[in-house]
């Protein structure tokens, strides 16, 4: 960490600045130039509060040098992760597709799904049981009972299941669900984090809508420090000017996580867009930039789904869909 | 609500969409145009999903007339909402102005401040007991002993308290605590906001990082749904491009939530700006924009506080900021 | 074009807008509904201001139905426009690489490059003469020299060249430049976009940082409703709040714009990500997406680059990129 | 300048760097730390490309410790700008309201406008002559005949007028006008600023709509640059995801560039906002927010305004405004 001085800073301050670095057990390189004095520290400051240092009335400012996040830092953990969900393997060369409708509405409907995502070529099935919803008066999903029938369904199908949590008390009954999602919503919920990283399970960790990927990867540092080390990452676009989407893909992420992480990365083109039609070029162009996975909505019957039904495909489409996602991750073997 | 439906429809999803909205027990108004056919539903549309209708092929577009949001909106609440805190009242015409540091850190400093800020015209008392920070390792407050802390500095300077909870399971820890605030990150925390819709306390309700002022109103909609009429909005700076401060301040969020809402607004210009030098500013700016209160960090030791700093004032400072505040407040009444 | 009346208005400003709105050779559908009036205008709208209308005390809001550019849009002209350069054709089904310096700094450098790019597989040779700088103290290009050293480049390698115009008073020296780019900055510098209608030349047009595929398409129409019907739309990223890629680079603005506009749209990876490593995965991108052509930035020796280093490849990198393209493009055919 | 350099960096490239800032007359401070070598620049660097360097492999990130703007810098002009138009001063204690329509439709209009704003309590005239329409179907102003009735306007109130520019070549039409505007969309026309560094007249700089506040002032640095020292800027929002405004007036401006810069610091809330009800709490916060001036649109009939009707004012609400503007002025004196 470097610490830029301002020029002429009153010489108590800076005194106590420094004792108080020296205490935290950090060696400490100062260099006074002409316009400023520059404070090198060297050794752990990944406990080092920048935010406040940059606060105090002599500091310019402060730039790490190393990444506030360890575990999830690929400089410290060179190979990537591989999420294995009962030998179905994500990440580190493994490509793995996560498809099912926005809400679980009905045994018929999860269970009929299941089986044509399956054909599809999808190897996770996703169903959301409890709905994060902007309005109170919407659907909030079937929640418990959701839950119950994304088992079912995960039975008849042989498809793992991915399925939100919207709050660390419905923990308990998350324990047949295979892997657990934590929303744009929650990204920084951090009670909810502290609490995922004591579950066996890996986490599907959604980029909030206005966070940037540092903050990403702090969030998943937050279940990584608990001990769950099986975080997958995933791209759900952040929200811009822009009004024609509901929200900006940013595919950028894709290549930039994976150079600072050693998490795998997904990406999830359905909510991102919010446009039916943008599904398809987006998947095809995730894959492009090298994502581990996709998360992708299907629906029986978009017309009549009870939400996001503008972005979900037909089971018919969604295989065209993976036939052509296929072709460009052949393409670039 | 008016759907814009495309031209030449499917006959059949026309149909279909028509005698759906009809089981609704909504009325219809249908005009055929050439380039569109116009759908007007007259009823009580707040519980229609307008992100679903807008999602079918056939549709166009679809444009709210009445807001989502019911038990918020000004229009059927043409009364300013007074929030009463053991006689201390916010919004309708009564200014408060909230103070306190950013971490409560000990007795010592927390009684010191509370009594501090009290002289200086603060009429309550802020204080963070559990404290959502980026980082795992970071500082993460003293939790309940915060808590225990603060209901002491209550004690001894007669002020309230107001505090941050980050997680329905500690809702217990809050009983003596006057107002509980739900912070930026925690907006959306939807399962959070339906327990503070049974609590006994007056809410108030940060502004996300990223979030609209309807949606700022849809959750404080969620808490009002479950019978908790008191709400405090609170904006507190938004996230765009500009680096030089922390966030953005939208001051114009303050008589813009007054006409869309009957709810007390109040302004924190301590986390939006991230910087000292711009508090007092944009406090008398809040001020003249119509703020029913300020929400303002003092510390006993700026450069010394465990976190934030840098928007810290000085006890003495605040109560110029006080001064000058009064004398906007004064001049335009 | 679709306009809400608020509940209760005044009549006589009712009656004056309705008035207004005839005088403009509409045909007018009023409905009257319990919550609002809806009037529909049947005509040629495109000239019907409705920014205007929906700033009335009256309205409540406004909702066009047809979009305002008529030339650009695909409704109107479903075929794809291909531009075609000395017989090097771009759209509909014909995709190009256009690649070449940030700046051009020599005759030696620029047909050194030149040369290198073709081989590379380049079919367009970009490269900044005039050059939008952030500071007046920066490098602002070689300006006309520059341009003469295109056209010399022009001649040895045989690609046609594309440059920046920074001002319709440079417009007499780029007689000889194939495909006259408007930067971002300029994408709604009205007066150039007018001045280039009467251009016999092709117009890559930029998306500007903060501008919407709508305002795009509405420069795009400037151009065109002068007589130039030969747009290039280019997407080259966003301004977000995002700090670690120095834009966003938005790639569901390909298919939309394709969508929406018959125009082609090529990808600039480089100004986009402003991060070598990144040019790669998002150039696969963006063919993935669609796109009708790449704009990479190539530069004999990087790291002495006058500018934009970073973004910039070395030739026999770009070679492999190429490749690589090529394997998503035909994997995709 | 501060450069940090990765660990192991290559050392050729790192010789290379440092004799290539050598060459540029800077002395360099270096220091070998264990986690990056730092290297402090000492001497003027304001021509340095910190971009550039930025770019380089070897880099990990450039920080500035003086700003890369010189003229608009407060730091070696401590003493504010004062812009004096004909005896009437702005900046350095004067307040000044400049107040006229959006656009000038006629003799009687701009000239009943005037005199209505002058008794009003307006000092300055403003009306768009030259209108940028984001669509060329728009109503783009009366161009050089609005500039001789805004003249002819001048003459009878005895008010100084502003008006926009939008190219160079029209340079010749604005002899008569006081103080010449650059727009929003043309904050970053660096030939445009160029040009008017020459003009005898003060400048009204707009900050652009996704631009930082150090763009602004390196665009102020622009003019500067080429001898022209009267520069105005002016705050008018930004673009953010929020919708319900127009933009997103940034009040933080207005103290943050007061303290980067010398120069005055004008706020439009008319653009800003969009919306007539916001334009009179959002000249209250500018002023108590420490601004040196507003700029507002006042017309005689607002809804039938050609343009822009929304945000503007009648001449009577507009005294109202200009009365508690004061009291607010006076009560921070």
């Amino acid at each position: 960490m470097i610490i830029i001085v301002k020029s002429n800073p009153d010489q108590q301050q800076l005194e106590n600045l420094i004792s108080w670095l020296r205490s935290m057990e950090l060696e400490i390189h100062r260099s006074d130039g002409m316009d400023a004095t520059v404070i090198g520290l060297v050794g752990d400051t990944s406990e080092v509060d920048a935010d406040l240092i940059a606060s105090l009335d002599i500091v310019e400012s402060v730039k790490r040098v190393t990444e506030p996040y360890k575990k999830a830092n690929r400089k410290f953990h060179p190979d990537d992760t591989v999420v294995d969900v009962s030998g179905i393997k994500l990440g580190g060369g493994h490509f793995q597709i996560i498809a099912g409708p926005c809400s679980v509405e009905s045994r018929e409907q999860i269970c009929f799904v299941a089986s044509e995502v399956r054909d599809g070529g999808a190897t996770f099935l996703r169903g959301g049981a409890f709905k994060p919803r902007t309005s109170p008066y919407a659907f909030q999903g079937m929640r418990d009972e959701g839950i119950q029938l994304l088992v079912e369904a995960k039975k008849q199908s042989g498809l793992p299941i991915v399925t939100e949590i919207m709050d660390a008390s419905h923990l308990h009954l998350f324990e047949d669900v295979d892997v657990i999602q934590v929303g744009a919503r929650n990204m920084q919920n951090f009670e909810l984090l502290k609490e995922l990283g004591a579950a066996p399970q890996p986490i599907l960790l959604k980029r909030g809508l206005s966070n940037t990927l540092e903050e990403l990867l702090m969030s998943a540092e937050y279940i990584m420090a608990r001990g769950n080390k099986n975080i997958i990452l995933c791209e759900r676009g952040i929200r811009t000017f822009e009004t024609a989407t509901r929200n900006t893909l940013d595919l950028s992420a894709v290549p930039l996580l994976k150079s600072m992480s050693h998490l795998p990365v997904v990406v999830d083109p359905s909510h991102a867009t919010g446009i039916h039609a943008l599904v398809k070029p987006m998947s095809l162009a995730a894959v492009a930039a090298g994502a581990d996975g996709l998360m992708i909505e299907v629906h029986n019957d978009p017309p009549r789904a009870l939400c996001d039904g503008a972005q979900s495909l037909t089971p018919n489409y969604f295989k065209t869909l993976v036939q052509d996602v296929m072709k460009v991750k052949n393409a670039l073997i």
